[in-house]
């Protein structure tokens, strides 16, 4: 019997070593060779999964998006609607090793999507993807219908938090004394609570 | 008599074509030669005002930042507190070309910043300075003494300000339809209003 290859686990071993060389180097050293060599393949059996550098990002950043994903799927949640949307939304910060790395590749191809119209595309299903999550958290809080089309203040809110939670993402990302878990917790807190005084 | 050289008019020269190298080939194209290139100069003449990449990637950052710093210190101010942390903290955003320019590099480096620890320091050193200029806005707004050290209420809602701005230049860059300047405003404006009900 041939040796069984699991393909799907070979792209996403791929993706992570891509991860891995971005973190490491910056995008500019994501060459398909550097993430060959990353991942202890050669280049000929890289090129069996992914035919171009482009679909190798974009794959990387798909991957970044279906992690993030599964991990809200599968949070335990509490029905105490506060702590649920602290929780939700805490999944996009970098409160601990491996949402640090998905942030740190998040940005790195953000900023590599404003030269690369593909990756763009991709970038914007994403975060449409999370404003869709926000809109939905904003109607939960504001007592709206969350399956109906928001009121235009509830629309306004839902842009306003998923601004914040990104800023707050880039901001832990980029300066370590902003990335206390229990500070950037409270500042999401603060920011439920004005929105709806208690 | 020699010839005279504007030298820091030819390393900003240099440092805007280092912008548009990142802005239409990513971070990634940013070697020293092709920078020369688009700047007209030879690789030796570079070389006399920046002896590695990251000294020029270095300059450039700075240079977003002093752009930023020159923009704000030439705004008319009203005197109507509304209005005028309206129009400093939307400086921030890409709201014209010049400001999209801006962020579009701020973006490219802030990513590159992640893999190289000097340029890191330099990004941190700017997003004190802006995070010093948030919380003053907050401290006028919320009736503290501009000069004295903030509440911990209002420290808060300066870094809660900050992230929201951030986030909201991020969203515009990369999803053209969050960048409607009038809605910008209007959600800042928002922000202000929860933050002290009038």
């Amino acid at each position: 019997m041939p040796k069984q290859v699991d393909h799907s686990e070979r792209r996403r071993k791929l993706a992570e070593a891509c991860w891995q060389v971005i973190r490491e180097g910056g995008i500019e050293n994501a060459s398909v060779r550097n993430v060959a060599d990353a991942a202890g393949m050669s280049l000929g059996s890289l090129r069996h999964y992914f035919s171009t550098q482009s679909e190798l990002i974009a794959f990387s950043m798909r991957l970044v998006s279906e992690r993030v994903n599964e991990r809200i799927a599968s949070l335990a949640l509490s029905g105490e609607l506060r702590q649920d949307i602290l929780l939700l939304s805490s999944q996009l910060l970098p409160l601990d090793e491996d949402r640090r790395l998905e942030g740190e590749v998040w940005l790195a191809l953000s900023a590599k999507s404003l030269a690369d119209p593909e990756l763009l595309a991709l970038f914007r299903e994403v975060h449409d993807e999370l404003l869709q999550g926000f809109r939905k958290m904003t109607a939960y809080w504001l007592g709206e219908n969350p399956a109906a089309v928001l009121s235009p203040e509830a629309e306004l809110e839902a842009r306003r938090f998923h601004a914040l939670v990104d800023g707050l993402a880039i901001h832990s990302l980029l300066a370590p004394e902003s990335a206390d878990p229990a500070a950037l917790l409270e500042l999401i807190g603060l920011h439920l609570d004005r929105l709806r005084p208690s």
